[in-house]
């Protein structure tokens, strides 16, 4: 039994994360799915909350070849401590899957072995593009799973992003 | 489609749990399994870590007729707060299952419909009853799905739980 | 202009606090109130929220002859800097009104007056004894001013504290 | 009895929020004012302490039509709990007034009416405007209710600001 | 080069913790000394803060033969990353010295390797019995080194631990 | 016996803090070190552990004349509570050496007396401009005490600051 490590913020879910989970899927026997900056939502950055994330990936990945955890992790805001914090809110596994460099780093300080997954479409399968072009009123929906635009429909996730991104001149 | 919440610490999941959940997934089409004071781990109280608590929970359900998800939910230690931070981590519900006093008064009070669910054997289904038989040495193997004893067997979960019960004398 | 501190958790708000506030106004131009563990309510030693307590409060010395802030103090959880924290919550005072061995204490390390003011009636007067009787379906009411009664109809604080009270035999 | 909130920083209270809530008062019985950040002072964008701004909130409001409470509301750093943060510190009120997107948003997901109060003079009734004219060494007095220029005085204020706005050219 | 652990709460540091100390000394090259809670003070079973407890440490290991660290050490309030959170505030160690279940258990399931030391006339040299006998005004100065006495007298250590043991008999 | 204090990131620690401890330990008899931002590392300005750099300052200041403690200090994050927090954390000083306009004002307004030390090669003798020479593989040993760089080399510390550099265009 081999268990693999995928870590993401996934604001939202897209089709980069989709593809990468898929190459995963080919080679560990469960994939343990930590939902980073839990506890962040209703930002610019983070504009969704845990639970609606929990929600589009599990949907996007109801024909996944292999057995998956979708665990959300609040941030722990120190460094020298987010390996043991992670580790201690999931599952075991074997290896992590990142191209995060600071993820990597911690991972490899604490012996953990690292692999960095094949990307796919980098420019546009990014959560900032993707929320860039929310914000813009452009073309984004072919850049998520289907059901993705599901959930956003359901939760009005759009317009949350809109309402939040207008300014009011104070600080 | 409706969902229902079930939250628990599972320390460890039991018989109980099971009969419940068995019970509830004939009621919803989805549950959404809460894992509380996900953050707390090696005391006598709460002796497993949410990552152990995910795997038991996960392995003992692996035949349940509806779909589950199992989410940790660290203490907000804001009992006013708490239904806000439950929602934010876990996909919408419909209901809420609970016999635990403070928590069908939160979400009532926050206008989530709560229903208690029937219990199982409930002097011996207990997850204070099993962690001091498991310190007293006694039969507490057939309490729990047989899922979960593997689990123990593999985290080392009993001897863990003896040692640090035991008592150095100072404070 | 003399500004006099006066702390307490008031859960609930009572006559023994009412008496040493009408005491306090004789002997200060403006009182500050803090309304201590702010952040905590929905147990059974600290049943209402903060802004429950502050509508208590106010309504109850709505006559009082002297001016008065209501500020409600989150816990800080380190002695050390609980001084520090109320000051910096607070409009600036020159004494400090306590019988609490430790606000005495704090406040006299960081060098602000304190006075212990007279009591009435202590027995029956106690947040401890009236919870009690709350609980136990004893007279209450006329240990309080009329104006916390409303409050606590209003908010239906009473049905609150008993069923958080009930026992599920679950740890 | 209806009531209303009003939520700002304050970082200095100036004529602008006086406006705002001189308008409120024609609107609702009770307005209840919460400090944001409450916990932050001493930094460039948040230089008072909560007790200095509820001095001066207090001061500036002391002949208003209508009774009004001044919360300290500290950050609670997570928006998804802020609405129920607010709630549990502050007296129950009716509708929420607020031009700022995220308040507005927030309130809205939680089914809290809003109402966008009219502004007056927006460019100089700023927060951000005073402060760079307090360091500039510019005209700010006329910007802000008399007693706030007193409150400033006394706990040395704008030397405060201008302090910590100094460079030591490291980070 | 070989460098030992050894951590306690130290409130007070005794005769019992400079003999483990000592022995520690004939076996590794240097010592690094956790100050454990160290952001908790002025409480019965925690009288005094971080800092102090440096000081009688420091003092009282002025002849020590061996080069030793004394680190204050706050709590992470998380058992599964505490050992994380030691070694990132702790120059790096080879072996852990303690008699504490607990800490052997978190230690030992990170892979450090723990050593329990020999005990010095455990009943007295205990810090519950020292500060029952400080409270008591029972004999008390024989049980810690001489240093230790003159930081308590520094302090004014026993008058805080007797006057916050004071019960005003409200809870 | 005069006590001073001095407080620094040392992110690394560099010969322009040696500069200003030897400075220092001219005027007084002990010199109480505290390390800021201590909780905080593996990030581009604060790449190193507390226990890192409670290593590089400690051997750096072997042969110091005068008595020393290196105190590792988390982030209060409230700037009204740092002096109290700093207090909590450290022996008792008589005067805090600082150039920093916040640490200034903040002992200033508690009433410490403070004394800014002569610096020593400002523009290069500083954190920022020597981990960008780390960065970008110029010349940074000679800025630094010789134990520094050999601290460094252990911990692998350049390597671990160009790792975490990296972006991978994700935000």
């Amino acid at each position: 039994m081999k268990r693999g490590f995928y870590i993401g913020r996934f604001q939202p879910y897209h089709e980069g994360h989709q593809y990468v989970l898929e190459q995963i899927a080919k080679e560990v026997d469960e994939i343990v799915i930590g939902i980073g900056s839990a506890e962040i939502s209703h930002t610019l950055d983070n504009p969704f909350t845990a639970g609606e994330r929990v929600l589009m990936i599990t949907r996007s990945l109801a024909g996944l070849s292999c057995p998956f955890y979708v665990i959300p992790i609040e941030d722990i805001k120190r460094n020298a401590l987010w390996v043991s914090h992670v580790l201690s809110m999931t599952p075991p596994f074997d290896l992590c899957y990142s191209s995060n460099p600071l993820v990597v780093r911690l991972f490899t300080e604490a012996g953990v072995p690292v692999k960095s997954p094949a990307m796919y479409e980098r420019r546009t399968r990014s959560g900032t593009e993707i929320r860039k072009r929310m914000l813009n009123g452009k073309v984004w929906k072919r850049l998520v799973p289907a059901p993705v635009v599901d959930v956003l429909d359901e939760i009005d996730g759009v317009a949350r992003l809109r309402q939040i991104a207008r300014d009011d001149g104070e600080a």
